[in-house]
């Protein structure tokens, strides 16, 4: 046991600040064994019980960013863009944002992990690519982020790593869910990435990590506040996941619906949301350009062609095969296409993304498991959105399968996952707050 | 880790009731190592910010009594009533109450243990009685209860063992002071205990546990609940100790002071307090005599010798030098006595009863280690209370001591834990609520 230990858990139980010196000896003793696991867990049941002040919120991220490789990605270029989203279901904004930046002179620089679950990870879905490889270490990813403008790798487990252990045991106490420590979390890992910006996309919805709309805002606002206080300028959008973003959940699928909206056309929800986040990025870039001299900036990209070009330039950089991108039909394609039926006429009036985000999974498309291998091919096309009109009969999306399954059992559960009623219904606004 | 513990702590977290279940399977994994200790300072720390039901605060304090020996006192008499104090300076109303119930024949079952820093115990009060020796062991326990109506003994480790393990997690983790846990920590010795009915002294002021009134008193509460849903017919009183309560501080001179007020003499706080926590008891051990019944029997215990009588037959069982009750000068006295007085004239409005019983326990009355010894002999004799006039030069108090202490500074902090001023001044009532 460790005093100074019981010191910081009698003062945040009591809502008092610690200060950076005593969070730092905590974290550290924590990390280095000197503190014990059952005073940590008690800390952290204090924090998620009756919160953390922002200056401890965030000199717990520092210390947590100071626990491994610090990267200083500004000092790649003059302006280096970081981004991180929250995970939602069919979200490919990652892949449409950094060819768009790029496009505009605007480096990007990420750091992603492997995703868990039925939230696919922006490296499977590069990886649906042909013979693309991402950067195995640091001079690669350095490479390719001075030749295309985007530096993106799967390597976050080199970033904060004690933030890995705190997250071992609070998934192991009921601490998961507290709004300091998951904002500590995340930004932790982009102090360490050391970007010149940072934009924050906070999901808000059924499917999203906090689901109550009051604590998405605040974990949203914390974020920007600890990057701000961090020296990271940082915005964030708080964009709405009450159903899936776009059309396409599967990698090969949203890869393909990706290069469709950098093409220029407008894909409802994926187009919106893309602009929205490489507004707040080139607002921090371009300080002294318009709202307007900026909007225009970034469609002009969309139209000419621009957008995609940079797409194409990052993915024969990274040894893909380019002629997916020009032709996305020669993306790896699924055996079986089954379409799913509206069961009555009326209006979508819900779309269940989470359920669908599983059958995806249970296609092939995500993973259980963190060694296990993902299936490019597979996933789920929609062809409608909340509000659509539709008859009965007419295909409200399509699965795209291997032979294996149970066909009639995953087309029944995909048709429950859209709700058709009479009346008119409408979706909540895609962009719910901008901080 | 243990999933079920991890269901307890999220549960608690939330607000949502455990079930006897649940908690029985979270304490005794605990106990038998199942649940790691950070599982269970998470659910200590989520109890500690968010509380806990009374009936799974019930269910701890049953788990927790379940763990070592469960006694039956109520199967060694037709009734037989147990006792709990808080803890406070100068308080040997068990020493008075014990021999009041046996000489109106309420014959009295108490496990106690024995006290450290400046809080002295029972056991070392009775032990200032040259040769007593207290029950060690069971059998010596029930005989002195059944011979003289007055069963008590150090043995309360024996009692909820694992409350103990509980406490010394709670001890590191900063769950010390969290009324559930303080509640089910006491009520669980008193259920192991099994007697027919509990009577609790629950100090308030700033020697207590627990400083603050309100909190005092929801402890109270929850204590009386506990043992009323677990069969253990329970009353508790909330007793002031903004000042020591009578005038003795020091093991031989609360045994001095204890044989005063069995012997009829109204010793101001001390007799007051024993009548009322003896009328509780009598109140349940006699449901169908009025209260004025009661009153007048324990008046007249006192005022007859019958009280003193049973407290000098008790000390002849246990081998004590009953001579030393009847001639109270003959108990161990020390060397040297010093007089504290009052540096200015006016009203006592304040006695610092804390820092007085540090001064007690440096003198040799307390033990800073369980080990210690303590010298029977020391300790302070105060002669006034607040409320008191005084003349400047006048003594407040005397020490006894050893020659070994540096008197001039133990003289001045004991002068200046005495506040004398101009103006009236009223101690608060001596019995704050009766639940």
């Amino acid at each position: 046991m460790s005093a100074p230990a019981l010191d910081c858990i009698t003062a945040t139980r009591a809502g008092r600040p610690l200060g950076e010196a005593a969070i730092t000896g905590l974290v550290t003793g924590y990390l280095d064994g000197r503190v014990p696991d059952y005073q940590l867990a008690a800390w952290l049941m204090a924090v998620t019980c009756n919160g953390l002040t922002l200056e401890d919120t965030t000199a717990l991220t520092r210390v947590l960013a100071a626990t491994g490789q610090q990267l200083n990605l500004r000092e790649l270029a003059p302006f280096v863009a970081d981004k991180h989203s929250t995970g939602g279901i069919g979200d490919n904004t990652t892949l449409v944002l950094v060819a768009l930046l790029a496009a505009v002179g605007i480096p990007v620089g990420k750091l992603t992990g492997r995703s868990l679950g039925h939230h696919g990870g922006t490296v499977d879905k590069l990886e649906a690519i042909s013979g693309l490889r991402l950067p195995a270490d640091a001079d690669e990813f350095t490479k390719a982020l001075t030749a295309t403008g985007i530096g993106l790798t799967g390597q976050s487990d080199h970033l904060a790593p004690g933030d890995g252990a705190l997250y071992a045991l609070r998934d192991v106490t009921g601490t998961v869910d507290s709004i300091p420590l998951i904002a500590s979390s995340i930004m932790s890992k982009k102090l360490a990435a050391g970007a010149s910006a940072c934009v924050l996309d906070v999901k808000t919805g059924p499917g999203a990590v906090l689901t109550d709309p009051a604590q998405t805002l605040e974990l949203a606002r914390l974020m920007v506040d600890i990057g701000n206080q961090a020296h990271l300028p940082t915005r964030a959008v708080i964009s709405d996941m009450s159903q899936p973003l776009g059309y396409a959940i599967g990698n090969a699928l949203e890869v393909a619906e990706a290069v469709h909206a950098l093409s220029g056309r407008h894909v409802p929800g994926l187009t919106d949301l893309t602009l929205a986040l490489a507004e707040l990025i080139a607002t921090q870039a371009w300080p002294n350009h318009t709202t307007d001299q900026i909007r225009h900036r970034l469609h002009t990209a969309l139209a000419d062609g621009s957008a995609l070009a940079a797409l194409r330039r990052w993915v024969e950089h990274l040894g893909g095969d380019a002629r997916q991108i020009d032709a996305p039909a020669l993306l790896p394609a699924a055996d079986v296409r089954l379409p799913v039926t509206a069961p009555a006429g009326g209006t979508v009036h819900r779309i269940d993304g989470d359920e669908l985000g599983r059958i995806a999974a249970e296609l092939g498309a995500g993973r259980a498991r963190a060694d296990s291998p993902v299936d490019p091919a597979v996933g789920i096309q929609l062809h409608v959105r909340v509000g659509d009109p539709v008859r009965s009969g007419d295909p409200v999306a399509e699965l795209h399968l291997r032979t294996a399954h149970d066909q009639a059992v995953l087309l029944e559960r995909a048709a429950a996952a859209f709700t058709v009623a009479d009346g008119p219904a409408a979706a909540p606004p895609l962009i719910h707050h901008t901080i």
